[in-house]
């Protein structure tokens, strides 16, 4: 076969400060797809993206060139809208596990296809999977009939969604290209946009814990994926939301199932409730559903209802008794005052290093291990208070995580007041 | 064995337009030659060289360490002093047949390491292995040998000189990073220095003809080289000369060995005859020998003498009759009128395309294709004279090469001139 381009062209096209037609990037996605664009053309290409950058319209291009590497789903023989969530990824981000049956309840399916926990932010998989007999693989007959059925599924994503964006994301990773804004963002839309909801959410973290450390990039980042959303016909939006402390009082699996089910029960940290409720709101926006009253769903138990469904369709059971780590240590204040900060990013290694995350795909993740809060940003401790209890199967691993820890808590005079940080920073909407 | 450094943190350091340590440079030159950093992660942290660019010490330090990826030789158990030259290649350019010789009159060595050609430039090794019986492979003790006896050799460079610049030239090759000054500039000198001369000449070639079209980028590439050479302890000078059409009145394997010939016997064409006497004169100079008659050595047969013994060491006879193609064509004058332009490139690509240069590094070539030039610009000619004749063994690559001639000759009204353009447009030294 003769091919239409030659890599090295287009990787110069770009090099040079150029914008890639389409017919370029259709091409070079392909090919490389194919394996007839090597892995070091596409390592040079995507150096060439992120220092160079793509316009909107090549960056909605790359997009669409990824999807059509692979199937699309297609829920439009439901009879209910459908709308979705993803995070960019934080520490303690649970939020997927109350907000996916709390949507449903207002008769929006959600297809919440979902992945599993590299480095120190969970995965919503690992999360569900410490839950007696639940099973993250369905098949798309499953998915559908589940969503027919309890009107949410959070699953597995099928190894047929977006093939290209899996063989470019293992390359970004090793060649340093993984920052680049225009791959990020469509990465993530590629595979939301082939899963075929009518409408997405993005909850865009900023801060320690999060993927984008500053403010401007964030933004950068939001617009670029509601702008790629918009374009293929999805209605999108997307709140900035801050994730310099943890969300809630736990990070590792069983623990975040354990806070997730206290907040479909109508209690659970402020933090969690807040912002599960605005992500509920923009989500119902987005189909076409304004003015509900989201909070009452959680406090009269439909939320829960839904829940315990969602769990049952997919084999597991809501009664069951949830794995708790075998050894646990405390860690102590170390002086009287105000806690002023609790970094994310330090707790999160912390829970890694317990257990509760992985270093590679092919590890295994412990269930109990993780983090407990006990004070959040704000509160009045006193030395030797109970501050967080590490929990972990494998006891060698608490001197590990104290080290992440160092200089993750800040203690300041009685008085003082941690900087102001409002959970939902800002909000981007499609044009 | 356990890495002292990461290949992502290298790639992100100059990504993100930081300086590369000392130490980061020999670990990436020496792990790539390994295997260990990966072809997409030398492409990633090349596109980001190119665009980031590198500093002196940078530059010296890559060069330094891509040398001791191999052998280095050792010429100082010479009794004369040791000088050589590198043009970054052009078309026509047969400098180095006359040159070496002729620099050997004056008790200099002259160690020349050659190379093939690839595209439109055609290679020394293929110009004298026109002559029969010649061979290009010499071993160290026979190259040390001719030195001493003769005062002058042109072989194969082994392949133990810089073995990581020969990989990471290929890889450049596919990954559109072969325009990168820092690149160039190190792969070139990584052999000359490892080479072992005591003096070193360049000739940066600027014009359609050679690989740096506009003349900024060459005064860069030879600043960086010239530094390069001084930084390594070789007295190193660069001389900027013209590209823009082709140096005397051939391109082609045999047909270079017969004009070099001519400039030996003391004839030839003034531009090949001006460009051989300015090296020289800048060869000796490096080497400590200022104020030599070089054209009385032209003119009086003492270089044509080195030549005959420098051929017959390495096995070819002199008095063979050079190769003549199979067939020819003439091109002829379309008007009358001053010849004011006479494009170096198109008249390289039809050599080329005649036989006389391959397309990949294992084609054959032709010893008697070519171009032969019976007009250079300010000439006068009348319509219907003959410009040019090709030369080919293979008649039906007549076409294409008319096809590369396309607009490559212009013709102005009689008392026009062609634009002022000295053959040599500068000289670099080194500080």
């Amino acid at each position: 076969m003769t091919e239409p381009f030659d890599a090295v062209e287009v990787i110069v096209t770009k090099r040079d400060g150029g914008r890639l037609s389409d017919a370029q990037i259709d091409w070079v996605i392909d090919a490389y797809t194919r394996g007839v664009v090597a892995e070091e053309q596409m390592a040079a290409l995507n150096m060439a993206i992120l220092l160079n950058g793509m316009d909107r319209a090549e960056i909605s291009r790359w997009t669409a060139a990824m999807i059509a590497s692979g199937e699309r789903m297609d829920f439009s023989a439901l009879t209910r809208p459908t709308a979705d969530k993803h995070s960019t990824g934080g520490v303690g981000d649970k939020i997927t596990l109350p907000l996916a049956p709390l949507v449903a309840v207002f008769d929006v399916a959600v297809p919440q296809l979902s992945g599993r926990g590299l480095g120190h932010t969970g995965g919503t998989l690992d999360k569900l999977e410490s839950i007696a007999g639940w099973r993250a693989a369905l098949s798309n007959a499953e998915m559908m009939r589940q969503l027919e059925d309890v009107g949410a599924v959070i699953c597995q994503a099928g190894s047929g969604l977006a093939p290209a964006d899996r063989k470019l994301y293992a390359l970004r990773d090793v060649t340093g290209t993984v920052e680049a804004i225009p791959l990020i963002a469509s990465s993530i839309m590629s595979k939301k946009i082939a899963e075929g909801t009518g409408a997405l959410v993005l909850d865009v973290k900023v801060g320690s814990g999060a993927f984008m450390k500053d403010l401007d990039r964030a933004r950068e980042l939001a617009r670029t994926m509601v702008d790629l959303g918009t374009d293929a016909g999805v209605r999108t939006t997307a709140l900035i939301t801050d994730m310099s402390t943890p969300l809630g009082l736990t990070a590792g699996n069983a623990l975040e199932v354990r806070e997730s089910v206290e907040v479909l029960a109508g209690g659970g940290p402020p933090d969690v409730v807040e912002l599960t409720v605005a992500l509920a709101r923009e989500m119902l926006a987005s189909a076409g559903k304004d003015g509900e009253d989201v909070e009452a769903a959680l406090a009269d138990g439909r939320a829960m209802d839904v829940w315990r469904r969602m769990i049952r369709a997919q084999d597991g059971d809501p009664d069951a008794p949830l794995p708790v780590a075998k050894e646990t240590e405390q860690v102590l204040a170390p002086a009287d005052g105000v806690l002023l900060e609790l970094d994310a990013y330090a707790v999160g290694v912390a829970a890694w290093r317990l257990g509760a995350g992985r270093a590679r795909r092919e590890d295994p993740v412990q269930a109990g291990a993780g983090v407990e809060l006990h004070a959040k940003p704000g509160a009045l401790v006193r030395a030797g208070e109970v501050l967080m209890t590490l929990h972990t199967d494998t006891p060698g691993r608490f001197a590990r995580a104290r080290e992440a820890l160092e200089g993750a808590v800040v203690i300041g005079p009685e008085g003082s007041r941690p900087p102001e940080r409002p959970l939902v920073i800002d909000r981007v909407a499609g044009d």
